[in-house]
């Protein structure tokens, strides 16, 4: 239990977004924000909910300088009795303790995470959209205060939450991407901190996106940093295809991140009766599926779309369309399945939700 | 040109250290700071000097998410007649554009980064010691401004420069250093980013540096993330082995820093008539010279301590003593050819001072 949380509302009401539809992912702030300060003397101290806004840091913070971040992005959903509900918030909250650990950071109690993501909520409770598809993202953080330019690990951290409404990916139904199986930048390697959400992972992969963007396409393929032969994941979402009948995912190897809406998609799908393997696959054995037809469909799983059709896979010059670009039935199954789940709209027979109202 | 670098001069001045050998390294701040803003749209802009502290910056910005950040570390020494001289700054000036290049960050001109660092170094003149070793440790750098939760390169940053006077590393001469070779986290890969100085690299690198000083080392020394099996560098500095007479080096591959003292060394172990190979070392060819005797000299070379030796090295639990855990002469020779030049005593006959006054 965190002892206090100071709140302090602001003056000056922001407007809250009326048609979600136009509000551009992660660019619209709700009122507020929670922060929250940690010193191995004081421990985590002084939680606070204050309007969103700059707040004054030295620029030689460690933050700046050696990364030493780490973050999250969940969502929260409005229900259909108008209720507000969280997917899965402690996988969150057990991951970030996770990427803390790889990068010397400290991990929050899991209560007191869950209720300063509880009271924040609840504090901008009318931004929480109730469109379809539309939720609020939430994105805990943490980063490193000490100032000073020598490396090692803060002894400060400050540990916030924003929130943004955020509109369904697919506003005209999903539509299928476009993806570039990148063969020149890592992202990621074993050993290194790919299964972790820390900030470098994102910096390494600028670069490649943008230029996968430049020739069309919206989001780039990693190959593993060791052999550049196996497939690992898209740029915010885990992958999985359906060859032959059988569903694939790569496994986690460390340089993969553990996708909640991977892990998620696996047991839905299981439940489902579809037999999944996580395994390693290399991309000789797609482009070898997609040639002989047997790539049947491909999908990214991850909070931001939930889950995204593949329509057309790009490596080296060479070019495969899935599903004719169209939507497979799996890929529209799970989509409808998970979104269900996550909008209050079918039952959650696997208790995921989490109620704001206790 | 820099168009103009408005200077706001603080009132309340800060105390300069008067024994800069008990300053820790990169904990004091000179006076002020330079700062210039970046956007796509008006480039380069607002550049100005201000009192060193605290700036406001939304939390939704991408810098303490994405971790879109490089930097440099150089140095401006005191010469014997009072001046003030910088050691290859073009060096860093070309480094810094070149980490940018990895993660999609806009390049400062050339002499406009050179304008502003002679002007914030003549502004903070009486920051530069004096003491023999010591100097004016210079950190430019930059981040990422934008406030939004899309992964993409920003449109603004933020460039700044910091300056801390810092003592010589050996106050009582050079000290040897024990290094623990590192076999299970890795820092970078060959298509990531350990070439260039970006942030990610070094929260990679402080949970193994961090276990290694908790056992007594003072550093960890990289392998190759491919093939665990090639030596890389230590934390912050390049590593030289002396072996039957020859001075090996790892070769620059895409995952070590290319050092500027790294490239000085080799420039002047040349000139004094020294083999230096720059190629792959396996751990196994070392370990094994290490055993032979042939072994015969190891150190660092960094901007930081300019030149460490390595008295001791461990692989695994097995451990080995380099030099009996002194000096060895060429070590020694390098370090003072080095710092001789670098601090004035010696004449620079390789152009690598850059004069303060023009
Ligand atoms: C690199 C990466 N992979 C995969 C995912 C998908 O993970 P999740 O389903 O938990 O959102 C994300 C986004 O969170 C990501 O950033
Ligand atoms: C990872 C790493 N390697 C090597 C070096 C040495 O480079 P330089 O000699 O340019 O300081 C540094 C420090 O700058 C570093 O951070």
């Amino acid at each position: 239990m965190i002892k206090e949380i100071k709140i302090q509302l602001r003056d000056d009401k922001r407007e809250i977004p009326q048609d979600i539809s136009k509000v551009k992912f992660g660019k619209t702030f709700s009122d507020h924000m929670f922060l929250m300060d940690y010193n191995s003397k004081d421990g985590w101290h002084d939680a606070r909910i204050v309007p969103h806004g700059p707040i004054p840091i030295d620029p030689g913070a460690m933050v700046f300088h050696y990364a030493q971040e780490i973050f999250e992005g969940m969502k929260a959903y409005r229900r259909p009795d108008g209720g507000v509900q969280f997917f899965r918030p402690y996988e969150n909250i057990k991951r970030m303790a996770r990427s803390g650990e790889r990068v010397s950071m400290p991990a929050m109690d899991e209560d007191m995470f869950m209720e300063a993501l509880r009271k924040l909520v609840e504090v901008d409770k009318d931004w929480v959209p109730s469109a379809a598809g539309s939720s609020l993202y939430i994105r805990p953080f943490m980063f490193a205060t000490d100032v000073g330019l020598g490396v090692h690990a803060s002894d400060s951290y400050l540990f916030c939450i924003l929130t943004c409404p955020v509109a369904s990916y697919y506003p005209e139904g999903i539509n299928p991407i476009k993806i570039m199986i990148e063969d020149e930048d890592v992202r990621a390697v074993r050993g290194g901190t790919g299964f972790a959400k820390c900030g470098g992972n994102y910096a390494a992969s600028i670069r490649a996106s943008k230029r996968a963007s430049e020739k069309g396409f919206s989001q780039v393929l990693w190959l593993d940093g060791v052999e550049r032969k196996y497939i690992e994941e898209v740029g915010a979402m885990n992958i999985m295809f359906k060859i032959d009948g059988k569903i694939i995912t790569p496994a986690l190897n460390g340089s993969v991140l553990p996708g909640i809406t991977r892990m998620s998609s696996m047991e839905l799908l299981r439940s489902w009766g579809y037999e999944v393997e996580e395994r390693l696959i290399s991309v000789d054995e797609l482009m070898e599926a997609a040639k002989n037809g047997k790539l049947e469909e491909a999908w990214g799983t991850g909070t931001a779309a939930v889950v995204s059709p593949v329509g057309r896979l790009t490596y080296k010059g060479e070019d495969f369309t899935v599903q004719d670009g169209g939507i497979g039935p799996v890929t529209q199954k799970l989509y409808d399945g998970l979104t269900g789940i996550q909008s209050g709209k079918v039952e959650d027979t696997f208790h995921w939700m989490e109620k704001l109202e206790k």
